[in-house]
């Protein structure tokens, strides 16, 4: 870590002594909380793509722009992986695993989905991989640019549409392969968690089971409290070490004090080792936050590199990091170490620039700015994050700043209900799992609770986002080794009761 | 009736023996066949709808156009009758009941759907009957003009929109009556079964159960035989004549022939009492088709006044006067002489017009051109229609003539269902009553046979286009009330199950 020059180290002291830690409001909005991805996550290149030890087809297939109405609009290419290197084929009504694609390129959740490929020759199965439209490939208009132009070529980019992709996409593949027989197990993480529950409910025909990773479905209206997330994330800091919980949270104002001097914002743009200016130190606290917020999401046991490369119990390594720092170090040097852990942990970065997307367009901001309407709030009692409210009308204002679009906040829960969801989920569903990992700011919208016989939730204290979706490892704790094998065994049972009841079926009648 | 012409006569009765029963291949398409709703049926004036014995509110509330984007389009105004006289409130719990309107006026349901205005105070529920979208009042652009100018704006009339609009009005008018605990009972006859029938599908979450009467859900693709329809409507008439059936057997023959010579048509239209000149022999054919597919539908035990005001049992009276003629009356004569219990019971009708929508542009033609894609067909062995087989590329033709739209002739099931349906429906579904007479040509494509403890079919011998929905009368048969008792008895159950589950809820929690 590069030093400080003497005098920026007297500012920082001063302001340490002088700043009240309550002096401003900060002005925030759940619009610069983090979304499932991240947004400097490195998408897969070629390389990347070819590094995958899973064999698959890229395929094409054409859709509806609009599968709700018949206004005559251009079609376009959604794009799927399959394989059926293992498939056993609809003779022996072979299941069809079916990964409900979220917000990014289908290759890069082929590639962090190594349950479903290691899965399916134990099942003799059928891998299927498709992309969620407007991401990777699978672009409307012919090109990221012109789908992503405006709000009337994003119009389109919504969760029902998505749905009737792969309802279509099931048929079609399930007639062309005569498998119309073969049972479909649908698989998806985080939003595609979202989508595979949403699936079983409207389109119950096309699949027999879901296995829902890191789904909050419940983190819509009033369902849950809109604190959930930021004091899960902070708690997960606490439980390491409460002088590290308490550094990030008397920071905000240190830096928020510094960005109102002359010189603050330079200050804080060498202190954190930023490629250009800071313009703002909201960039930076945005800039943190994403980060803290990630580390509670990727807080794996092991090392992995799903979002970014991170160690084993990342955020253990953050706050060792910053505590063990020499007494008398300033707080926003503590900061940037630890935050170094996550932003930079192979070491080969040597500036960081804050915003990779200088458009703004991005495909999840868009969902968010019309249907994924999530209140967020940081309670200034739980929270290591500055105190703030859910404000609806600042994100209805960003939203129609940014695309003319007009959120509808009480629209998801009106499709997909949630509201009650014991009652409702209990009466008309079945076959879903739950997995969720408490580390997980999300968990606190999941469903953390068995719901009936056949929906049913695994929980785990020590899991973070979806680690249960990825291949296994030579470092799995027993949990998670645990966790997978109950998942098996549930996936078992929705297909041996299936090919129970197609065998009944499929009895000659004695009599009628 | 006129007597005809002596060289009239010599002419039918030379055809009678001149012309081979085949000598011609009728070119016939599903698109000739009858929908649910009869054009000819007189929609409510503001007369009849002052003349119900009902009491509502009539009520307007602003729906997006297309639920499922973020297109830019101007929202609508939806019509809807409210009740809430006999309803007892939130506090009590009491109940939401709901038609869901189909292809019509929505005046015109709530006069022909007594059950549910009787059933209100019984329950102490609150009664409403939203419009579908494109019909009565509820039309998008601002009139029927705009609103059925062209494909671009009719886009939107669609199953899955008029869908949202109930899940939105629903979720709307609870959270405004705080009535989110009350449960939501859904009534459906015809297509607005169909529709009932799929909210339970696809908005569980909004209902409790519905009553969906004569809902042919599985008359599409190749679920059911297309030649159902027919072949019930056959049936019916074999069933009180074979000499009547017979006849009609006989006719299509001698009206195409005579369609094809010189003076023909001219004699046609005299015959049948037209008000303007026949301009083709099949004008005539579809229009006696869709007399003995009405009548077949409207056979009900007493007379009745849904799709015209007719006798009890009026496929027995038309066999009657058409048998019950002199020997040697030509079979035009017959024909006629029959058809007019359908189109002029009353007497009242000088002559008829053959098409009294000459714009061809009605909602259902629309509908039957894009997704309610239904096959038809007529058997040769067993039918008294002219035999054809289903024919997809000519009604693709037709529509692409019509409206430059191309039909999804497997997008219904996609996203409903349908093949399967006892495993699709028994493992998901829950608290639906099928109710089907099987006079009713439409209960071939509807379900039967019960599917699960909460999913039953009602099903009466003689029992035709959902009756029950009718209000009771002195006239009704034995069957007839004990089939009204048996849907009270098992909304009753839904209801009180659902009360039994709430009151669970409502205890405080003992402990944690």
């Amino acid at each position: 870590m590069a030093s400080l020059p003497p005098i920026t180290l007297c500012l920082l002291l001063l302001l340490l002594f002088v700043a009240p830690p309550t002096a401003y409001s900060l002005q925030r909005s759940s619009r610069s909380v983090p979304a499932f991805l991240n947004k400097f996550l490195r998408l897969p290149s070629k390389a990347v793509g070819g590094a995958t030890p899973y064999k698959y087809e890229i395929r094409y297939f054409q859709q509806r722009l609009d599968h709700f109405s018949f206004a005559d609009l251009p079609p376009f290419r959604q794009r799927y992986l399959i394989s059926t290197e293992h498939w056993e084929g609809p003779s022996r009504l072979a299941p069809i695993f079916f990964y409900c694609g979220n917000e990014g390129d289908i290759e890069w959740f082929a590639a962090n989905t190594g349950l479903v490929w290691e899965l399916a020759p134990r099942f003799g199965a059928m891998v299927i991989f498709p992309e969620h439209r407007y991401y990777g490939e699978s672009m409307p208009f012919g090109s990221r640019e012109e789908a992503y132009k405006n709000a009337s070529t994003l119009a389109y980019l919504t969760s029902e549409q998505a749905l009737a992709d792969f309802a279509v996409l099931i048929t079609e593949l399930k007639r062309n392969a005569s498998a119309q027989s073969c049972p479909v197990i649908l698989f998806g993480g985080s939003y595609g968690g979202m989508l595979a529950t949403w699936m079983r409910l409207k389109y119950p025909h096309l699949s027999i089971g879901a296995l829902a990773a890191s789904a909050p479905i419940l983190q819509f209206e009033n369902i849950v409290s809109p604190d959930t997330f930021y004091n899960i994330v902070s708690n997960n800091f606490r439980r390491e070490s409460v002088s590290c919980f308490n550094t990030i949270r008397e920071s905000w104002d240190v830096i928020m004090s510094l960005g109102m001097t002359n010189t603050g914002l330079s200050l804080l743009s060498k202190t954190f080792h930023l490629c250009g200016e800071l313009k703002s130190a909201e960039d930076l606290s945005n800039w943190l936050d994403s980060a803290y917020s990630y580390l509670a999401m990727a807080d794996y046991p092991y090392p992995a590199d799903f979002l970014m490369p991170l160690p084993g119990n990342p955020i253990k390594e953050v706050c060792r990091r910053m505590d063990s720092l020499p007494n008398g170090t300033n707080i926003l040097q503590r900061i940037f170490e630890g935050i170094s852990v996550y932003y930079n942990y192979t070491g080969t970065v040597n500036c960081f620039s804050l915003d990779d997307d200088p458009h703004g367009m991005s495909g999840w901001d868009w969902q968010a700015c019309t249907e994924m309407i999530m209140p967020m709030a940081s309670n200034k009692n739980t929270s290591m994050f500055p105190a703030f409210e859910y404000d609806y009308k600042s994100d209805e204002e960003y939203c129609y700043k940014s695309y003319h679009v007009t959120p509808r906040p009480t629209w998801i829960t009106t499709e997909f209900g949630g509201h009650d969801i014991k009652t409702a989920l209990g009466t008309f569903g079945s076959n879903i799992i739950f997995s969720n990992g408490l580390l997980d700011p999300w968990s606190g919208g999941s469903v953390l609770e068995n719901i009936s016989d056949t929906i049913v939730a695994l929980v785990t204290e020590r899991g973070a986002h979806h680690l249960d979706l990825r291949a296994a490892t030579a470092e799995d704790p027993d949990w998670l080794v645990d966790q997978r094998a109950s998942e098996v065994k549930l996936i078992e049972g929705w297909l041996n009761r299936y090919l129970e009841s197609k065998r009944v079926n499929f009895l000659p009648l004695q009599s009628v």
